[in-house]
């Protein structure tokens, strides 16, 4: 019913979801997890039932207020619209805009190009073209946010860039990127996972972490 | 100065920088364009001076009231938040989540790896690939258009949604991607073409536009 929690469909190592979880965390909003495993049985998200909650067939689909969404993105705004608590993006325009432009770097420009999907279609080069569009993502974002970044992204609040920011921090460790590169990007980085919200919500804690990944 | 007309740097066939023009043309405002050419001298894009407007070297960048703002709908967004006029984004929280979703999903789920940049860097089979992505997202938004269409993509009002579907479907076009398969996208784009903020600022009749692409 609309007035039950939340469910979120997703799957613990997703960066998308992972964003999602902080979102609902840093809101302090109980939601349910439901996990889709992306690579188990030639990936659930292929499967018909999945198919109605999110047509792209990618995790995140969120159940909310009776209606199902997908990205993550969309998500995080329509919690912080319809959510007391912190907010998640500033109440300045020009802030705001900094906040998305920053988010969708990460979300359209970088994400997007190193996704399990994507990787697999590459075939060759997998590791070596995902290190290229982080690094090139990262190459773009590091002098944005020598610019807008106090202690976090834009200024000293929290924000949706740095519910981007760390999750695709996670990623391009993943793929063994050089973040000696990227010096504020990797202290936004580390200062946000002492955040309890980022910490608790993170891949190696989840529901459905394998346990020779839990930490 | 903060109170000159904004500049848009883009390219006529860019479906960013129309996304941009669209959305300063549905509010009735004037801005400057400034060509910068994707082909011309190996890619204006990737001069010093241009990547200072936009560290992601990529089009649009645009200068507005002092700032220097990429990502359209970062651009969007922002533009609806600050000036008065037709609202981009529906008052209703879930149907702003339903036009930042169908948004989301061509700005980070089809066009980024559908771009000029990706599709140089795929090497063969470029046209295959635009089509094998354009092709999976067209697949995904045709049932939540059918669930979310009114005359326009979320109801009866033009939203960021609908500047996102147009130059999408232009895209498609060009990549020759079969939109018989696709009848709700196929009339809403018809509809919107009709709408003079779509139709004069089409690729066909930019600043920029080559003669022989003009029509």
């Amino acid at each position: 019913s609309a007035s039950s929690a939340p469910i979120l469909h997703g799957y613990f190592r997703s960066s998308c979801s992972w964003r999602v979880r902080i979102a609902f965390a840093l809101k302090g909003i109980e939601f349910d997890q439901v996990p889709v495993n992306l690579i188990k049985d030639g990936g659930q998200q292929y499967s018909e039932q999945y198919k109605t909650l999110n047509p792209m067939q990618q995790v995140p689909a969120v159940e909310i207020d009776g209606v199902t969404l997908s990205q993550s993105l969309a998500v995080i705004q329509y919690i912080d619209e319809t959510r007391p608590g912190l907010r998640l993006l500033p109440a300045d325009p020009q802030k705001r805009a900094q906040v998305r432009m920053i988010s969708d770097i990460i979300a359209s420009g970088i994400q997007p190009l190193q996704n399990l999907y994507v990787i697999q279609k590459i075939g060759t080069e997998k590791v070596q073209w995902a290190q290229h569009f982080i690094n090139r993502g990262f190459q773009a974002l590091e002098p944005i946010l020598k610019q807008t970044a106090g202690k976090y992204c834009v200024g000293d609040e929290v924000s949706m860039a740095d519910i981007c920011l760390v999750p695709q921090v996670y990623n391009a460790e993943r793929f063994k990127v050089d973040m000696d590169q990227f010096p504020t990007i990797k202290r936004l980085n580390q200062t946000l996972l002492e955040i309890e919200a980022f910490n608790t919500t993170h891949p190696s804690c989840q529901p459905d972490t394998p346990a020779d990944l839990q930490k």
